[in-house]
């Protein structure tokens, strides 16, 4: 089947996917579930092709590596998701017209969304499950790296829900992974609805620049910990540990360090101290490498890495006027957060810092879906338009408005 | 200035368009009324430049006319804005998270918006007092036809904002309304947050084709009124004439009838004639130029068309299911109405018909932000991403999520 074939198909399989009742849902994810795992030697078996034609380094091997336990772990985020209730036909505003219009703004699925991502196969499971339960269809573009691990969870879920009575045929997986396919695939406008790019910069770049179906900015996390003057010391430690080193490879992970130059004087060598002892590459400018003599030098280009491994660059400012500067200057406008005993500090950096999610005294790392409750998450949202930060099932639908009258015409 | 400058001096300008009060809005909006209607001889000489070197259609030259009752209407519409309230701060939702962090889903302005337009000088002073009222900095790109028009708009609102002691810098207009100049512009990611097209399909495709900065599609309406089996003959004969008549060249303006093989064999030359008495060309498939003698022929072209002009076509179905395939196919998911009696059939057709406004037993013509009552209105969104529908304030905004911790990390 063509790209816009496979499409098209998952756009005439959208109002079943749509008008689908909770109970049928929540079967077709119980019955998902239960196969992965009825039938995981077989997902085994693909996901082991994969790895046999793959020669990239060992972290993305990692991220493209199945086995018993993350299939297990698959299965168990589908059958969350059945304990979430799905968002579609909420009222959100009801009200009526000065010349006697009934209206009703009400929830309903975008209709059709295709996902772009990386050699990570969970998140073909993921994407259905949450596509599934927010009634929208749903068309996967994985990489050609994880294309048998992605057909074979596909097909089993699709099994077991055609099995349990139900049309299957609003999921539906590209089979052309090739670099052109991916550019046509973020062209058809008319079937996709929105695009959801899932992975690093590089995906999402492209798909920014290709996509004439409207894209939500997933993901890159230049993220931020300020130290504020008047924090305390020890939880101002605790905080940028956890930040920088207790998952280095995610969007919410710290990766630079900004901080006023009152508190650097006396305690940078400090604050910097446990990351050191980690193995963690420190570099900064001028005042910090003074403070602490350890720090290597950053250059400009630094500020605007998202590093995702164990390196860190520290900048020193005046105060916090200057750090919400310097932040929205070089963030990615996903997570950043300011330790400090200042309340007008902190309303100062809540209010002004431009990006999804501002923290006071908590570590970065908590933007997530799951840690904010939503249940399951498609992915954070940099961007403005739509969705911001954290997305779970209510940012995978749009509205409508419902308009009742009894023969009104516009005078 | 460049076009990258122009958007990056708005974007220095955003945080104090954010966080001026709504004292301080409402002030600039009154002063701004007020220097239109103090200084309309210098518009009106702006306008005449505009004028004299104008070529094109009449119709589009009474768009580009300014007089003094349409500035005394634009000068009206800022200070309705006055009595709106800005929706910048509200907190959408506020959670405690299971570790204790206390969450708050904030409001916010988008920061830039990009409005890209055709040659409604109107459009100028509606746009900057929309994105003022939300908070919004503003960068404008009007088309060469109004350049004179547009410059002396922007000249006079910002000295009147600089006169009242406020810094009018939030406010941009492009000089360089080139065609490169317009590529150039849908691509200032990362200065602007959102770019929103107004005007024709033209515009508007070429906005989705080249733009990098998220947008929302507006306007083009491909509108259906269906007549279903069961309707007051009465009913629909007035809800299709207003939809079609009372005003052409508007996108929520009906260009498709579709009717019920039942009905239309008894009734539809009656339903037609008010049409072709007004001179609207009809054209229709073979069924509905067997029923009504005076329809001309259809082709597949005609039932994709936004005519904005006295023309219609006509497609007979046998029910409301047909109706409802035939109209997500063939609509551009803008405003579709159906005149029944049967609530059943209206039930079906206002939960499948996939468009932003869909109407039992009225005018499409109501889809509209003020006839809503939002008191103002950017556009019509007939995208599915982040707004759809009539655009108000509220439609302006992104949120945030502000987290307040006491030391929080993740385990």
């Amino acid at each position: 089947m063509t790209i816009s074939e496979t499409c098209r198909l998952a756009k005439e399989h959208a109002s079943a996917a749509a008008f689908s009742s909770e109970a049928e849902k929540n079967k077709m994810l119980m019955l998902a579930a239960d196969a992965l795992l009825a039938r995981e030697e077989e997902i085994l078996a693909a996901n082991a092709e994969d790895l046999a034609r793959f020669t990239r380094e060992a972290w993305l091997r990692d991220r493209l590596l199945l086995d018993k336990k993350r299939i297990a772990g698959i299965a168990e985020g589908l059958r969350q998701l059945v304990a979430l209730t799905c968002p579609v036909g909420e009222v959100i505003e009801h009200f009526t017209t000065a010349g006697g219009l009934d209206v009703s703004r009400v929830r309903v699925p975008f209709g059709v969304v295709g996902i772009i991502y990386e050699a990570r196969p969970n998140v073909t499971a993921d994407a259905v499950g949450l596509c599934l339960k927010s009634g929208n269809a749903v068309v996967l573009r994985g990489s050609k790296d994880a294309f048998c691990s992605n057909a074979a969870i596909v097909r089993v879920m699709k099994d077991a829900i055609r099995a349990g009575g139900s049309d299957p045929e609003f999921i539906q997986l590209i089979e052309d992974t090739s670099r052109e396919g991916a550019r046509e695939f973020m062209r058809q406008k008319g079937t996709l609805d929105v695009l959801i790019p899932r992975g690093g910069a590089a995906l999402i770049q492209s798909t920014l620049e290709n996509a004439s179906v409207p894209v939500i900015e997933t993901g890159t996390g230049n993220c931020h910990v300020y130290v504020e003057k008047s924090a305390d010391l020890a939880m101002a430690k605790t905080i940028l540990l956890n930040a920088k080193t207790q998952r280095i490879s995610v969007c919410n992970a710290c990766e630079s360090l900004v901080v006023d130059d009152a508190f650097a004087r006396e305690h940078l060598a400090d604050l910097l101290a446990p990351l050191r002892e980690k193995g963690v590459e420190l570099v900064g400018d001028e005042r910090a490498r003074r403070y602490a003599p350890f720090v290597g030098t950053a250059c400009e280009e630094d500020y605007f890495t998202e590093y995702l491994a164990m390196k860190l660059s520290v900048k020193v400012v005046e105060d916090v006027r200057e750090a919400v500067g310097w932040i929205n200057e070089h963030s990615t406008h996903h997570s950043e957060a300011i330790v400090t005993a200042d309340d007008e500090a902190a309303e100062l950096f809540l209010r002004e810092v431009d990006s999804a999610c501002v923290y006071r005294n908590a570590s970065t790392r908590f933007t997530d879906g799951f840690e904010f409750g939503f249940g399951a998450e498609m992915g954070i949202s940099t961007q403005k338009l739509h969705a911001r930060g954290p997305m779970g099932l209510r940012e995978l639908t749009s509205y409508k408005f419902v308009i009742r009258g009894n023969g009104q015409v516009r005078g």
